[in-house]
């Protein structure tokens, strides 16, 4: 698929899975003319030029997104309001300023504290990823069929916002994506649910796993295939950008994590006086949810995640 | 690879996923002589027949056990006894009666209950599965490099039954597995944190999930490559294998679950207080446990599970 390009030069501010995801995408559909890469970590850009991903690297933010048109930050959400404000002065008047934060309550305030007037701040969120970071780990093909959600700026109502906003949105569909424009607060609820809640489980199963008293580690570990396994994917994601979740958006998970310890009780309790009926009526229910998610285009549906692909 | 014969007559009983799993690479690997299907639902049967997964075709216990030197029960837990029952007049002397179930200590006490003298029981569980169930399932290479726990009777110390357990061992390691023994209540343990609880903790999530006000259960599917999907693919497992586990591994599941919620409970208060520090550190701990599985082979290196696999 080709797509007219959209912007003339985007710096990318954070060149890890996600940037570097982004910038091979832009590259490759040819949505942008030039791209910066801008990445704090000398390891990163080292390999960011053995890889060929940016026309410049540099470790300097404003330098990096001077006369840009479009910058994407994409660093932990914790990192987002320093970043912009490293950035603020070096802002081309009219750019689009967006960032891939999994939170946007307080991304879109960090990113609003020190933006000047003549730029477009329209937070996004692409929900796409793998438990591996870094700009090795990035590919062209993350999005792909992905949803990406904009939270423009409810107070702004003028036309040229609302041009911005669009052409993002065309930006994001010229990278394979598909785009939802979203309530802040609404994203933050969402995402507490489809995304922060299950990372929570998942690390702190594993977690308990491997301080089981009776059981060792090892054993964790060799029988794991039985289900545990699948838990360890997403426990095994970059620990600086989930704390960073976590802090960030601390309602909405406390919210529904209560939801979840609730309905974790009642089915222990059905556990415990054997309730077989209800445990039934709810395993057959959770069955359909998958269907839907399939249905979707969300995931795979083959058995397993088509992890043994191959075998059979 | 090539394995000698060594049962002459495999009778397997309850035809789903597993059943016709251990059929289909017992066949291809030679290690029996002739197979026998038994399955209570007609359409398992017609199934079966259609693919020719077995020499013969039943859906009497007694009739498809009589003169096998092998019988696995491969039923969902809470029905083996009454299998056993059915099957114990028939039973031919000298012959090896296992199961493939997920709980060992209920399951050994629901076979020894109608279990004859002259017959060798030894308890079994491939840790092994998919999400799918029924005879289309099963695929030939589904405990390829998997563990086989055997959980042979403690009390039971004649040499013929050594000799009956290191047959059934290699019988196993002949259809691709590694093999280990250990005792019954052991066995329970390692698998309520292994597999039970993981099962249980996403049937929760899918459920709290689908019930949240404030977000459709379509937000949930369309936005759930973020975390949830995961957590759909054992939560789509079978209901009545899963209720069953539950009802028959109570006092295990109950005890982790319980050291779950606790430190489910701390890393509550930890995100209340802001403590990010000790959430860096779970989340670099729980980082370490997957490169385990994966060294130890129960699991792909691929990021996502491989499910993007062709994406890039």
């Amino acid at each position: 698929m080709t797509t007219g390009r959209i912007y003339e030069r985007m710096a990318v501010v954070g060149f890890g899975l996600i940037g570097s995801s982004v910038a091979r995408i832009a590259r490759e559909r040819g949505v942008v003319g030039e791209i910066i890469a801008v990445d704090a970590s000398e390891k990163h850009r080292e390999r960011i030029e053995a890889l060929g991903l940016a026309d410049r690297v540099t470790g300097d933010i404003a330098e990096g997104v001077a006369g840009a048109d479009l910058v994407v930050f994409a660093v932990p959400v914790l990192a987002m309001g320093e970043a912009m404000a490293a950035a603020a002065a070096a802002l081309a008047p009219g750019a689009t300023i967006t960032d891939v934060g999994s939170v946007k309550g307080s991304v879109a305030e960090a990113l609003a504290a020190s933006a000047p007037d003549n730029v477009f701040v329209i937070p996004g969120h692409p929900i796409a990823g793998t438990e591996n970071s870094g700009p090795d780990a990035g590919f062209a093909e993350l999005f792909d069929g992905r949803w990406v959600i904009l939270t423009p700026d409810d107070g702004r109502e003028d036309p040229a916002y609302a041009e911005a906003v669009a052409k993002l949105a065309s930006f994001w569909r010229g990278c394979g994506a598909q785009v939802e424009v979203m309530d802040v607060k609404h994203h933050d609820l969402v995402l507490a649910i489809t995304s922060h809640l299950p990372h929570l489980i998942a690390y702190n199963i594993v977690g308990t796993a491997s301080d089981l008293e009776g059981v060792t580690e090892g054993e964790v570990m060799k029988y794991s295939a039985g289900g545990f396994r699948d838990f360890t994917r997403i426990a095994a994601s970059d620990p600086t950008m989930w704390r960073d979740i976590f802090v960030a958006n601390k309602e909405a998970v406390l919210e529904v994590l209560g939801r979840f310890t609730e309905d974790l009780q009642a089915l222990s309790r059905q556990i415990r006086w054997g309730e077989a009926d209800k445990l039934h009526d709810l395993f057959t229910r959770t069955r359909a949810i998958r269907r839907g998610v399939i249905a979707l285009g969300q995931e795979s549906a083959e058995p397993n995640f088509g992890r043994d692909r191959g075998k059979h």
